[in-house]
C-alpha cells in the first residue's frame, strides 16, 4: 500500500517481458511489507520453448563440454561478486545469514563444482562416450559403444520457495553442461530473489543467448507444448508433482520428469551412542540444527528422530535444552539463530500439519501457537517456535504427515531391524543419517535403509569435524529419493549431466564407430608413416597414428638381472622348481614390470620432442605368461586426443599391445602421455 | 469347438492357479484352430505382489550377484534342452523357424549373456559399488560413495504378443540378477507359449521360490497395489503404455515405469551407396529382411526407408524384386520365408493402418488385400502380403502411422540434414540404421539422429558379415528409445540390472564407508601385523591388511642402468641439458617403470605362498617426478577381495602408494593379484 513495488519481469525469447496484468503481491517474511508483484500474464510459452530449442540449444551445442564448464566457472565468479546484494534480498525471505549462505554460496558452489567436474571428467568434445567398447562378434568386425548426446529440447525447471538461489542453480548447471537450454520457473513467494539472480546472469553476458530463460509467475499453458525432447525437473509438493507428472503432454510424449518432493527424512541414533559419547552429542546437535536452519523449511530436514527406546528420554532432554537456547526473530538482529517462515500462509500450513501429528504424539518442546521473538513484530512476521514431538512409532502420522517448518518427532525403536523398518515407513526419503560408532550397526542400517533413500550420512567422531551434515545435498552426490521423495535424481556429478542427454547404443565396424566417437577402436585400421608418432605435436597427430617396434627376445639373463636389480625375486621369476608348481605359469616367467619396461624401450623415441611425459597407465592386463626365449613386439596406437583449452599441451591416450612370437597378446594397456599442442 | 483346449494356469503365491471362469479362446495363427483358453479370474494380485516381496525378494537377496548369475546360466542350459518343444508351440503363433530362433534362442541367449556379465562385471557380493570415492573435505575424513541396493518390491513385466519367449526373459534376467523378483504377464494372444516356458522354469526348480510369478490373462487390479518399491516394465502399444503410466498408483508412488512402444524406426541409405556398391545391396537386403522376419511384427522393424531422392527408384526396383521371391504361407512348409500375423484381428489392424498410409503415398510392391499362400488356407490363417510404399516425406502419416506387419515406406531425402530431420520426425525410435561407407556422412547422421534413438546400427562392407542386423536388440546394449518409443531403457548389460536397484550416496568417514562397502578406502586405518599380507590366503586376509616397505634410494646409476637395460633412453632420463628444458621435470627424472619396478621389489614376498600372480595394474598415475637421490617407500593395502564361486582362488586388489622422502606420493595405483582361497 502506498508505494508501488516492482512487477517482476520474465526473461523469455531473448527479451525482458513485463506482465500484462498487475500481478500478485509478495510479502517480506519478517515485516509483512510488500516486496514485489509477480505475474507471467502475456508470456508466450510456446514461443519461449521454441526459442530455447532453436536458439539456445544450437548455441550450446556449438561448445564443447570444457567450454561450457569454463563458462560455469566464469558465471560462478561473477555471481560471487554480487553476493552482498543477494544476501540483502535473501533476508526478506526470513533467512538468517547462515540460511543465506546455504542458499547463495551453496548455489554458487554448485556452479564451481560442475565447472571443475566438467573439465576433469568430461571430454573436450560435444559427444560423451560411455563405458567400454562391447564386442559383438567373434571376428571383431562388429562392435558397439554407448554414446550420450544432448536432448534437443528445453529443460523446464520448476523450483520451490525455500532455495531461491541454490534451487535454480543446481538444476541449471548440469543442464548447461549437457548442452541443454534451461527455462527457470521459481515459486512465486520468493521469486524476487531468483529474478535478481537471473538479472545478474543475463546482464553479465557470459552465457550464450537462449541458454537460460526465466518465468516469474505461473507456468500458464507451458506444459501443453512439451515434446519428447524436453524435460521437466520439479521441486515442490508431492501433490503438485503428481499433477504435473500425469499431465497429458508429459504422459503422451514420455517426457522425462524428475521430481523432488519433501520427504519424511529420518536420523537414526545407534544403541552405542549413549549420553556422554561423542556420537550422542553429535546426534542432538545435528537434530537441533536441522530443525532450525531455514526454520526447518528444507526438503532434507530431519522429520523423524529414530532413537533407541531406552535413550529417548535422554535425547528429548538434551535436545530441549539446546532448543531453548535458539533465539527466534529478525534474521538481521544480533544473536538470532532462526528467522521466519517464508510467509503467513506457510505458517498456517505448518500448524495444520502439527495438529495431525499431535493425534499420534505429544509435545516435548515448543508451543505451536506462541513464540518470543527478537527485534520483530510477532504479529506481522511468519514466526513460529521450534517444536519437538514424541510419538508412537507404529502410528501412521509420524511417517506420513510433514510439517514443513521447525518440527521433528522422536520415535523409539527396539531392535536394529525395527529401526530399519521405521526408516522404510517414510515411503522414500531424500536423505537419512545414522549416528553411531558401531560399524556393524552402521553397515546393517545403511544397507537396510538404502533402498528407501537417495542419500545416507554416517556421522561419527571421525568425520564430524568435516561433515557437511544431514541436510546438505552435494553437487557430487545424487539428490533425490524414491517414492514419496518424488522418485527423482538430480546432480550426482556427471550423472546429472547425463540425465539431460539421450543414451544411444551405436553398432558398427571399429572404423565406423571410431569415426562417430573420434577415437581409435581396436580392429580399426592403423596409420603408419615414416614419422614416429611421438615426433608429432597435437597439430599433426591423427587418431590411429601408430608405431610397431621390436622384436626383442627375453632371456633368462634378463629375468635374473631384473630380479636382482629391482629386488623383485618372486619365486615365479627366480626358482624353476617352485615356478613349475605354480598352477598358472608352470615354469619361470618374466616379470610383468619387465615386459612393460622392455615395451617402453622399444616404442620410445628418445630425443626431445612434443611428447613431454608419460603420466600414467590404465587397464594393464598381463594376458599370456612370457617365458624365457619369447620374443616381444609392441604396437602403440593413438587412441584418444584431448586438447586442453587452457594449456599448451593436451593428453594423448595410446593403445599398447605387446605380442609374442606367436602373435598372442602378452600385455595390453593404455599409455597416458602429455603432448605439446604445437611444435616448439 | 468339439475338443476342449487347456485353460492356461497362472503361477502365483507359490502355486498353480486355475482361473475361476472358462476364459477366452486363443487361436492358431496359421490354421485358426483353438489352441488354449486364458483367464486370470480369481488371481489375488495383492497377495501375489506380497508373496514376491516377502518370499521371493528375501530369497534372492540372500544370494550374491555371482550366485544369481550362475543360476541364470543353469536356467539357460535347462531351457536349451527344451528348445524343440518350444519351437513346436512357436509355429502355432505364425512363426517360421527363423522367427522362432530369434524369439527362443534369442531369449536363452539373454540369460547366458547376463549370466556371464554378472560374473565378469559385478562383484561376488550383494551390494554394488558405483563410481569412485568422492572426496568431500580437505582433511580426507569425510568422503562419499554411491552404492546400489535391490528395490524391495516386485518387477511387474508386461510383454507384447510378438516375442512370447524373448520378451519375458529379457526383462526377467536383469531383474533376477539385481535381486528383484519378477511377475510376468504376457499378452494373451500367444500366452500359451510363455505359459509353457514358465512351466519349464518352475519344474526345473533352479530358481528360488518366489523369484518368478506368472499371470495368464489380464492384470486385474494389480496396479492398485503397486508401491514405490515395485517397478513396471511394459512392452506394447503406445496407448496402453500411456494409460498405465498415468495410473493413480504409479503416479502417486512415483513407481518406476519403463515402457517400450512400437516406433517408426528408420533406415537411412548414404548417398555414396549407389547401385552396384556393396552398401546398396546390404540396404535392400536388410530392408526386405526387416519387413518379413516375424511378418514385420517387430517393434524394431524398419518402417521408414529414408533414401537419397535420386536413388529412390533404384531401391524400389531392387526391393520389389527381392520381395517377389518371398514365399508366404505355412511356416512349417519348405521354402516359406514369411508366416502369418499373430491373429486375424492383427491383420485387420494392419489393413486399417495401411489405408491411412495410402493417403500420403502409393504402393510400390504388394497387395494389402490379397496374397498367394503356400500350404495353408488363406481364408483361415492371418496371412498378408509384404507391402512396400513410397510417400511424400513432408506428410505426417509416414512418420506417425505404424502398420505393425510387413509394411515399410520409402521416403526420399535431398540433403544430409534433411535425412536427419526426417529421422527425427519419428518422434523417438527404438532403433535406426545408416548404411554407408562414407565415414563423414555416418558421423554426421549418427550424432544428429542419436537424440531420437536408443540404438543405431552402422552397416557397411566391413561389418556386414558379422552384423546382427537393424532389428535385433542385444543384451549388452540398451533397448528402448525416447518419446514415441516409450522413453524407456532395458538391458544394456549392467545398466539394466541397476534399473532395478536404488542408487544411494553414502557419506561418512573412510572407515565407516569401508564397513558399508566391504572395501578399504584411503584414509581408513591400515592393519599391520607380523605376517606379510602376501603370506595370507583368502581365508586369513582381511580388508585393510597392509605392508610398508623401503626405503630405497634412487641413484643416477640406477636410472642410467635402467635406460640402458630396457632401451628406454627418453631424454628426460638420460640427457641432463635436455631434461632441464622439459617444462614438467626441469632435470633428470627416474622412469615411471623404474619406480613401479622398485616398488614391487620392495613389497614382494618372494617365497611360494597364496599369492599366485600379479595379473594387472589399474589407475596408475605418476604424481611427483622422482629425482636422483630421492628415497622411495611403498605401502600396499588390501582394498577389495573377490572370492570366485567356481575357482580355488580369488582376486585381491591392493592399493599401492609410493612416497618419497618428503611423504609426497610419487605414484599411486591398484595392483591386481590372484590369491588362493586356502593355504595349500
Amino acid at each position: 500500500m502506498g508505494h508501488a513495488t516492482p512487477l517482476l519481469r520474465s526473461y523469455v525469447s531473448g527479451t525482458w517481458h513485463t506482465a500484462t496484468d498487475g500481478g500478485v503481491a509478495l510479502h517480506d517474511a519478517v515485516t509483512g511489507e510488500e516486496v514485489a508483484r509477480v505475474s507471467s500474464a502475456g508470456v508466450d510459452f510456446a514461443a519461449a520453448l521454441d526459442y530455447g530449442r532453436t536458439v539456445g540449444g544450437p548455441a550450446l551445442r556449438e561448445l564443447t563440454f570444457h567450454q561450457r564448464a569454463a563458462l560455469l566457472k566464469a558465471l560462478a565468479s561473477h555471481l560471487r561478486e554480487h553476493r552482498d546484494e543477494l544476501y540483502a534480498l535473501s533476508a526478506r525471505t526470513g533467512a538468517t545469514k547462515t540460511d543465506s549462505m546455504v542458499d547463495i554460496d551453496g548455489g554458487i558452489g554448485v556452479l564451481f563444482s560442475y565447472g571443475s567436474k566438467g573439465k576433469r571428467e568430461l571430454p573436450n568434445d560435444t559427444v560423451y562416450v560411455e563405458g567400454n567398447v562391447e564386442p559383438l562378434s567373434k571376428g571383431g568386425t562388429f562392435v558397439a559403444q554407448h554414446i550420450a548426446t544432448p536432448l534437443r529440447g528445453v529443460a523446464v525447471q520448476i523450483n520451490a520457495f525455500n532455495f531461491p538461489v541454490w534451487g535454480p542453480l543446481e538444476k541449471f548447471a548440469p543442464a548447461f553442461l549437457a548442452g541443454v537450454p534451461s527455462l527457470v520457473k521459481p515459486a512465486s513467494q520468493t521469486a524476487y530473489l531468483t529474478a535478481r539472480l537471473v538479472e545478474l546472469i543475463v546482464e553479465s553476458g557470459i552465457l550464450p543467448e537462449g541458454s537460460l530463460q526465466f518465468v516469474a509467475g505461473s507456468v500458464g499453458d507451458l506444459f501443453d507444448h512439451l515434446t519428447s525432447q524436453d524435460l521437466v525437473s520439479f521441486t515442490g509438493s508431492a501433490s503438485t508433482a503428481q499433477k504435473l507428472r500425469a499431465h497429458p503432454a508429459v504422459v503422451r510424449n514420455a517426457v522425462r520428469f524428475n521430481a523432488e518432493a519433501d520427504s519424511l527424512n529420518c536420523s537414526i541414533l545407534g544403541p552405542d551412542a549413549r549420553p556422554g559419547t561423542t556420537e550422542f552429542d553429535l546426534y542432538v546437535k545435528q537434530l537441533v540444527t536441522e530443525m532450525t536452519v531455514k526454520a526447518g523449511q528444507k526438503c532434507t530436514a530431519i522429520r523423524r528422530a529414530i532413537v533407541p527406546a531406552e535413550l529417548l528420554d535422554d535425547v528429548a532432554a538434551a535436545a530441549s535444552a539446546r532448543l531453548a537456547k535458539v533465539a527466534v526473530g529478525n534474521p538481521a538482529a544480533e544473536g538470532v539463530r532462526m528467522g521466519a517462515l517464508a510467509s503467513l500462509e506457510q505458517r498456517e500450513e505448518v500448524r495444520r500439519s502439527l495438529k495431525a501429528l499431535l493425534d499420534a504424539g505429544t509435545v516435548v518442546f515448543g508451543d505451536p501457537e506462541a513464540v518470543e521473538v527478537v527485534d520483530a513484530d510477532a504479529a506481522r512476521g511468519a514466526f513460529i517456535s521450534p517444536v519437538l514431538l514424541k510419538a508412537d512409532p507404529e502410528r501412521a502420522e509420524p511417517h506420513e504427515v510433514e510439517a514443513f517448518g521447525p518440527v521433528s518427532t522422536l520415535l523409539p525403536y527396539t531392535s536394529t531391524q525395527h529401526a530399519i523398518d521405521l526408516a522404510a515407513r517414510g515411503g522414500g526419503s531424500l536423505a537419512g543419517s545414522i549416528v553411531s560408532a558401531d560399524k556393524g550397526f552402521v553397515r546393517e542400517v545403511v544397507l537396510g535403509a538404502a533402498p528407501f533413500h537417495g542419500r545416507l550420512l554416517v556421522l561419527d567422531a571421525d568425520d564430524a569435524k568435516e561433515s557437511t551434515g544431514h541436510g546438505s545435498p552435494m553437487p557430487q552426490l545424487v539428490h533425490g529419493g524414491p517414492g514419496r521423495a518424488g522418485g527423482g535424481e538430480e546432480m550426482g556429478g556427471i550423472r546429472g549431466v547425463l540425465h539431460h542427454m539421450q543414451r544411444t547404443a551405436v553398432q558398427g565396424s571399429p572404423a565406423a564407430l571410431g569415426a562417430v566417437t573420434g577415437t581409435w577402436i581396436p580392429g580399426a585400421p592403423r596409420l603408419e608413416d615414416e614419422v614416429h608418432p611421438f615426433r608429432k605435436s597435437l597439430a599433426q597427430l591423427r587418431i590411429g597414428d601408430s608405431v610397431t617396434a621390436g622384436p626383442r627376445t627375453v632371456t633368462l639373463a634378463d629375468i635374473d638381472h631384473f630380479a636382482e636389480f629391482t629386488g623383485d625375486t618372486f619365486y615365479a621369476h627366480t626358482d624353476p622348481a617352485a615356478a613349475a608348481e605354480n598352477p598358472l605359469f608352470g615354469g619361470i616367467v618374466a616379470h610383468g614390470y619387465l615386459v612393460v619396461s622392455f615395451a617402453a624401450g622399444l616404442f620410445v623415441s628418445p630425443e626431445p620432442g612434443p611428447v613431454l611425459a608419460n603420466y600414467g597407465l590404465e587397464n594393464l592386463r598381463f594376458l599370456t605368461p612370457v617365458k624365457v626365449g619369447d620374443t616381444l613386439t609392441v604396437t602403440l596406437t593413438a587412441k584418444q586426443i584431448t586438447r586442453r583449452i587452457d594449456q599448451e599441451y593436451g593428453e594423448v591416450r595410446w593403445d599398447a599391445d605387446v605380442t609374442n612370437q606367436n602373435g598372442e597378446s602378452v600385455a595390453k594397456y593404455d599409455v597416458l602421455t602429455l603432448v605439446a599442442k604445437e611444435d616448439r
